[in-house]
């Protein structure tokens, strides 16, 4: 075994991949007429950890957010209780009190601390939670806390398809790390959802200071430059606990080893943040978008985002039409600095537009790498030297048909 | 008569209703495969008159639309020249040439300087006009000229269902002054297409500076607040020309009279507006939605057009579901700062929250309010007293399928 590795590689599981990560699952019967579906999970760490958490910056911020980032300042976290099927969002006092009595519940049962437990919900908005059948619930978790299994990952889907799972190892100071991670999808279902939830588990051993910066910047890479109907939820929540059992000598920020946790880490997101994507609702298409030339990260964010947003692009992209124009629209009105007579825009390196007008390109070579599954666009806006990168779907009739509601 | 008449009346037409203009079509087959549908219009007014116009502030600004900035500074203005079927967009240089070969063409056939010539283009984007083809059609396009008729106004349509046109009468200093306009709809057709454009004309007396006034106030209570995709064309273009054939004291800024004149504008550009709206590709309800309760008048609008064109918000829209959760949560990332546990959302003064909770109201209520054709969105954001008004639509399948390309 090399002393460290700089290449992470893929393991099998997700979160319980890392040592002394259980968890566990349970159908609760949130949703009232989802007669068998799980829709609580529990993660806990067998030993003391370290928390850290991004969360929405959505002005409505709903309770288990409000309660977890009081929570994941605390010194010691030990477990993540969640639940589907009710966001508690839009719930005023009474939800944050539900918020709370979960916490509560949870670290009774696990006999720890309730602000060692960090609480997350995704599903309906405006509701109140069931919490009497909820502790119930909870109380009964702990006897189902296993080192292996899917049952957390399904439990916190919603509209998703598939559970979201990945786990990676890396050799860091002669020592096994692992990182591990389960995702739900920006998606959709029932009148009033939309939620991204992340959850990450790793054995190395790292500070809380050093594991909030490593996360920040690997969602920076990542769950942020994501989307799909260009909706920010009111619960969208990425926390990770590390727990040291990994027995490396402790990570600090700027060493090497940090840049080599750092990158195996983005592996994790990047993939979760992929697969949500690829899972949106009736998305037929993925695209990685790169927007160039910018003045600045800002402006290329601004132009990304504007052009990714675009109902009228992402139709097009729906009809596998590699409709320029409405791109070069996009970035247009977004408020990013262009020279329009400069702006060059290709699919998977095939020129549509050079210096602001059409390139020579046959159209049908464009419609070819538009009708894949997968492909990319490039949007030089030669105005500067920043960019962007961001991943994105198209709009299709069946996300229209999912969403329309009763 | 009355000296002067605060509220303006209805009269049937167009452009041609106030005194001295006259209009004309023609089929040039700019796009090909279209036989017999007419794709040019001529606006003339026989009199000199002033011009104003206010413009796309898309960066990528079309051909036509740079000429006609540059020509609706001069003194004076005799007509204006349109197509559709190509938007004369991202075509450089020679795009450029286009456009005043246009203005050309049209000043040699009336009689009148290039530069009291405005033209406009609509339809796809990135291909060269067939320029021959449309001078020899401008030829031919005075002796069609009449005073009545809605040639003009089916011939600058692309996918719009219906002509839009209307005009109204009132009386300013003892005189009859008319304002009538014409408008094409923020739809697509085609890939590469889309564009607002708006052609009014009035007999009224009225300085060049005071009518630009006007028009900017007006287009920015019409036109500034419409979305059907929250896509601004490369190409959208409001113009007015004034030809002081009613006769009145010419009109002054700040004065009783100018204030009559700017009400029966606004009611022209409003009329024109909702048509856009209603007539917005597979629109199946229309939403006047009212932010209240912003921190300023530019939060308010962010708030407004965040919910209007937030996809999930339209597309419960589309299914006659008043999912609040929707609309707070695009409230809630919006930029506008709102206070949460105060907002108030309701639907035809239906309470579907307040206080930042579900309101008490009985939900086949508000479902049945959001089912209508047409209905109203309060949303009051509780941090301020600022307001802001749009006219949107919901998202609809149709609308996709519409839109997806080949």
């Amino acid at each position: 075994m090399k002393e460290t590795s700089a290449e992470a590689i893929s393991i099998k599981g997700g979160i319980t991949a890392p040592a002394g990560f259980l968890a566990a699952s349970i159908h609760c019967g949130i949703k009232e007429g989802n007669a068998s579906r799980e829709d609580m999970a529990l993660i806990f760490s067998e030993h003391p950890a370290v928390a850290a958490g991004t969360f929405t910056t959505n002005q409505v911020k709903a309770a288990p957010v409000v309660v977890s980032m009081a929570h994941a300042r605390a010194e010691c976290a030990r477990a993540i209780i969640a639940n589907s099927g009710n966001a508690n969002a839009c719930t005023g006092a009474p939800g944050l009190a539900a918020a709370r009595r979960m916490c509560r519940a949870t670290g009774r049962a696990l006999g720890v601390a309730e602000r060692e437990i960090l609480v997350c919900s995704t599903g309906r908005i405006g509701v109140q939670l069931p919490v009497d059948k909820i502790e119930a619930s909870i109380a009964k978790l702990p006897a189902r806390l296993r080192s292996r299994g899917r049952g957390a990952a399904k439990a916190i889907m919603t509209s998703d398809s598939f559970p979201k799972e990945t786990a990676v190892e890396v050799v860091i100071g002669g020592k096994r790390v692992r990182i591990g991670g389960i995702a739900k999808g920006a998606g959709m279902i029932d009148p009033n959802m939309a939620t991204m939830l992340c959850f990450i588990t790793t054995d190395a051993a790292i500070g809380k200071a050093d594991l909030g910066k490593a996360l920040r910047a690997s969602v920076d890479q990542s769950f942020n430059r994501i989307t799909v109907d260009g909706d920010m939820s009111t619960n969208d929540t990425v926390l990770a606990l590390a727990n040291g059992q990994g027995g490396n000598p402790p990570l600090k920020w700027g060493s090497e080893q940090f840049a080599i946790f750092q990158a195996a880490l983005d592996r994790v997101t990047a993939a979760l943040a992929r697969m949500i994507v690829k899972d949106g609702e009736g998305v037929s298409r993925f695209v990685d978008l790169h927007v160039t030339g910018a003045r600045s990260a800002r402006e290329a964010r601004l132009a990304a985002r504007a052009i990714a947003n675009s109902i009228l692009v992402k139709c097009a992209w729906y009809g596998g039409d590699p409709n320029w124009g409405r791109i070069i629209d996009a970035a247009g009105y977004s408020g990013a600095r262009m020279r329009p007579e400069r702006v060059r825009i290709s699919y998977n390196g095939e020129a549509a537009v050079v210096n602001g007008m059409a390139a020579p390109t046959p159209a049908a070579r464009l419609q070819a790498v538009a009708k894949k599954r997968e492909f990319t666009v490039t949007v030089d806006l030669g105005a500067g030297k920043a960019s962007h990168r961001i991943w994105t779907t198209d709009l299709t009739t069946k996300y229209v048909d999912f969403n329309m509601g009763e």
